[in-house]
């Protein structure tokens, strides 16, 4: 049973303005397609305002001024309902999960250094000479190998694999199956064949960085995978050895990046974006999605395609190409035309 | 040492009919290009057929009207070989792993509760108040979140995550490595930069699904996401959270599913097809490998390309592709002969 | 504290000449842009060797006959210091985490057979009848299948799980969270709908092969799905049912390989590939990133594209695909000129 707030209570967390009942009481969260009279909700736009008509929802944040017909429900007014939810959610799914202490089943090696309030979950395989801060969470069947370091208030999911030469910093949050400094796809060309170059780099991952489940960063051949602070990275993404990944930057699922990339700060990747290797994305730059990147990104610019080119110059030869049969026949009939009459 | 069979109990069990030796005794299974006289195995058509004339299996399932060249195999005559065959397999190869059971070194937490005759591997851990339904088994290793519930006869695969908010039916096959309830790829404007919204909504499987090794699953932001009764999802698969996944669909290896996307009943995607987010493959539709879905499909349409439209429309649109080099020389000798002689 | 060894000790080691003082004493190894005093670096070409000028590395492996701009650097000259650094790092960098022996925290079934000086680590699971190789290490966490067999001097990752039917040769290495023998995605056409077939087959795995994290490989439906000796795969990858995987291939991140299809030894496939199953890949064939194969491709060719195609008849066709507007802007004007003038 969680706790409960009044709409008054609600809008003084948020800066917000009540209209209606501001002793409406809210036990819950819901989308606001389903909430009941129990439940707080938000809306983003008149699309979504419909649903407002439609049922019962207890409150709901809109924005300052979007006209809304409210039916019963109290409205909360401020400039940015989504954002003003997100900070609203913990009040009602409080995470109950955390408790602070390193779990009897846990191996921890020796030389091992534990920050205060660490919380060290089942079966988790601590290496010689780790580091792990303070309050952070390590989930059940993590293994953390010899001398990585884990900064303060991450999270590291069930099941992740953080190996030797990994280097995490504050309030990371690695999601369940992340594998961290994995071995990069690096062979020498040896006289019988190619040799593996052994991997010895390291993978370093920025502050407020969070990485979608399953997801793996290789470390460094000989100097150093970076992954620059804030940046988020999704499910079942591979971003190869060498990479120096920038700061807040978007990279969405499935997304590949080949070894020696450079992506620059403030940049987006869509889902599937291939990167091939040795390249630059520049800083703000934007691919679309599944497109395939084989050369430079300048700076700012939005590329899409296969390979990528400037989105408006892909979409043009994209609609050109659905277009072909139809082109082809043109030039059919003209030279048809001009063979029996023509010039 | 397993079990020895008759041909002629072989066939009753499929009703099919014998023709040749109906005492011919097999111990095993094999695939028609490599069976031995001790072997059951079966073939679909005139090209498999072809094995049996030679080498000597011991009996084959095949069609009841496809013309076979025996070379002493008994036939036992089906309607659906592969059908017919895939329920003899279990006969041959016994699951004999499973022992009912909670393993010594499992972690269950207050409040869990299990079904009659489940099996717990070693090293599973349980959160609080997590339900495990009868006959269900969870490999080694695997973490079920507070709360998680998991129906009747499921099978969790080792190394599997279910996180809190993951709700599965009955039958549900779950291979090693899948991620479910992960959080999913959500952030709110803020003015220094984005914010990550926590994600609350549920993970719901239906009955009878089977989801492929390191699979990833996001669970609802607020909302569900939800995947449909005997839906079949392969290896590397992505679903991005509140997607609404239909019955009976096909989703094959590496498709990467965007955020708040329906796909409808009975929908097959090819592997690797990327569906972006907020939008609707209607029931019965199907897209083609690779392809990068950017807009609604109709209910019962086949859809290719990238960006993926009509198969038919893509594939003459393809053909033309590779002609172009031809095209452009012929635009271009038809501007050179009009501008020398034309008109 | 790791040893130091002076030029001199290094040339021997790989044959080298040494220009400058061989008495140069070097305590680790770093990239050419970083390497300081210290270090023992390479190069493999003038734009390396530019860092030569600018920083002060202890010494460097260059080419025989590349000029370099030493800069008090020793120079250490040898046929391909890339082959010669990759064998020196294990001077510097030793792999300090082996430990031979069994963890107490492991389970280990009955009938498991374990070779000399094998390492097994915390949190292991051996099933039943299952056998180990000599040297070969199984990461924490890992889950080994009933009757698994594995070889000599092995490297089985962190959380990796080889399922009943891997048999795993020697010197192979499988990164964290690799998947072997995994049921593969096959269904029968019953009167209901599709059946599941039971998967049975096995996952053979050659000698020398490396496999990278969260990787797949199914099991054969009924045969086996078989890697080739000395085949490297990167993270990520999906191998399915029954694919019949040639040696000393390169399989680059991402990559998907349908079901039954054949890579003949020596081939080449960049990141996300996809290869659409029953198809041939021939012998020494390589494909281009992000190509969709759905057709065979013949030995020794490069194929790039969607649909994959010969790379040049795909680069051409490419190039024309960026001129579309163009074109189509010729077609019009002469279309239009010719309607009013034309014949």
């Amino acid at each position: 049973m969680g706790m409960t707030f009044t709409a008054r209570e609600i809008a003084e967390r948020v800066a917000g303005l009540v209209e209606g009942d501001p002793d409406r009481r809210l036990a819950g969260i819901a989308p606001a397609g389903s909430a009941g009279p129990e439940h707080l909700t938000y809306v983003v736009n008149e699309k979504y305002a419909r649903h407002l008509a439609d049922n019962d929802a207890g409150a709901a944040l809109v924005p300052t001024d979007l006209a809304v017909e409210a039916n019963g429900t109290t409205l909360i007014r401020v400039e940015n309902p989504e954002l003003a939810f997100s900070k609203l959610i913990v009040l009602f799914v409080p995470n109950e999960d955390r408790r602070p202490g390193v779990h009897t089943t846990a191996v921890l090696e020796p030389g091992v250094v534990l920050g205060a309030d660490v919380t060290i979950g089942p079966f988790v395989t601590i290496g010689r000479d780790a580091m792990i801060g303070e309050r952070t969470e390590v989930g059940p069947g993590s293994v953390i190998g010899s001398g990585v370091i884990i900064g303060d208030d991450c999270n590291i999911g069930p099941s992740c694999t953080l190996l030797r030469g990994a280097v995490v910093r504050d309030r990371v949050r690695l999601h369940a199956g992340v594998r961290l400094a994995v071995d990069g796809f690096g062979y020498a060309s040896g006289p019988d064949g190619p040799v593996k170059i052994p991997q010895v780099g390291r993978c370093i991952i920025g502050s407020d960085v969070e990485i979608g489940a399953n997801s793996t960063v290789d470390r460094g051949s000989l100097g150093d995978t970076t992954v620059g602070s804030g940046t988020r990275i999704d499910n079942l993404v591979h971003i190869g050895h060498n990479c120096q990944i920038g700061s807040n930057c978007f990279i969405v699922a499935q997304v590949g990046i080949a070894g020696s990339s450079v992506v620059e700060d403030g940049v987006r990747l869509a889902g599937q974006v291939g990167l091939a290797g040795h390249l630059t994305v520049g800083a703000g730059a934007a691919v679309g999605a599944q497109s395939g990147v084989m050369t430079d990104i300048p700076a700012g610019e939005f590329w899409s395609g296969y390979p990528a080119r400037p989105h408006r110059m892909w979409l043009r030869s994209t609609s050109m190409f659905y277009k072909l049969p139809e082109l082809a026949r043109r030039i059919g009939e003209f030279e048809k035309k001009s063979g029996k009459e023509g010039p």
